[in-house]
């Protein structure tokens, strides 16, 4: 019986995956798996996506050098969402912050605030474009 | 200027919302909400989504009295993903656990372990159906 068969991947294959700091619980980014990502995931014990927008596999810093460590893979109770807890180096954002959610919506809802520092610049992260 | 601006619906107009305990950040479910949902969220202060598989617009705890109480809406760098921080009442997830990421993959990838304890069955949340 493999773990494959509690999971549920949708009409493109695809499960989301939430990723978050086994240190402090910050949710670091959420991001796509198809089969072979997660495969690749437990194997490695690094982290492996599918970009949607690029459609293609990618391993979490393999560019920016930001890899995750997986320490836990949790599942929930529908069996359609992952979440992912590991220790990150660098900044999980491609913009250069901790996490991905680095702004917030303001009380009165019609605004957005940043809530944390900008770690590095794109620039800094990949050079120059 | 709305913050709606900075956020995608997907093709169903639908977007994911990762909700995480605003306490100790264990994160608790993740469910998608519409843009009428969202906007309940923001007025009520409590977390409203859509349900995919019911297709129905649903208040969190209408029918188990476990509502959550929203103390931040966070939104991700391509905006295509909510995290929203809550004031927990009872159990967030259906089958009685606190979280509904109650179980997580065996080290050898082929199983599952649970991680916390059932808080309550179903029959207690909702009654014998």
């Amino acid at each position: 019986m493999s773990v494959y068969n509690n999971l549920k991947f949708n009409s493109d294959g695809l499960i989301p995956a939430i990723v978050q700091d086994n240190q402090d619980g910050r949710v670091l980014m959420m991001a796509w798996m198809n089969r072979a990502s997660l495969e690749a995931t437990i194997t490695t014990g690094k982290t492996h996506f599918w970009s949607r927008s690029r459609q293609k596999f990618w391993m979490k810093g393999e560019s920016s050098g930001h890899t995750q460590a997986v320490k836990d893979i949790a599942f929930d109770c529908d069996g359609d969402t992952l979440l992912i807890k590991v220790e990150q180096i660098g900044a999980a954002c491609h913009e250069g912050y901790r996490s991905c959610f680095f702004r917030s919506i303001t009380d009165d809802g019609a605004g957005a605030r940043v809530t944390e520092p900008q770690l590095q610049t794109p620039e800094e992260i990949y050079g120059k474009k």
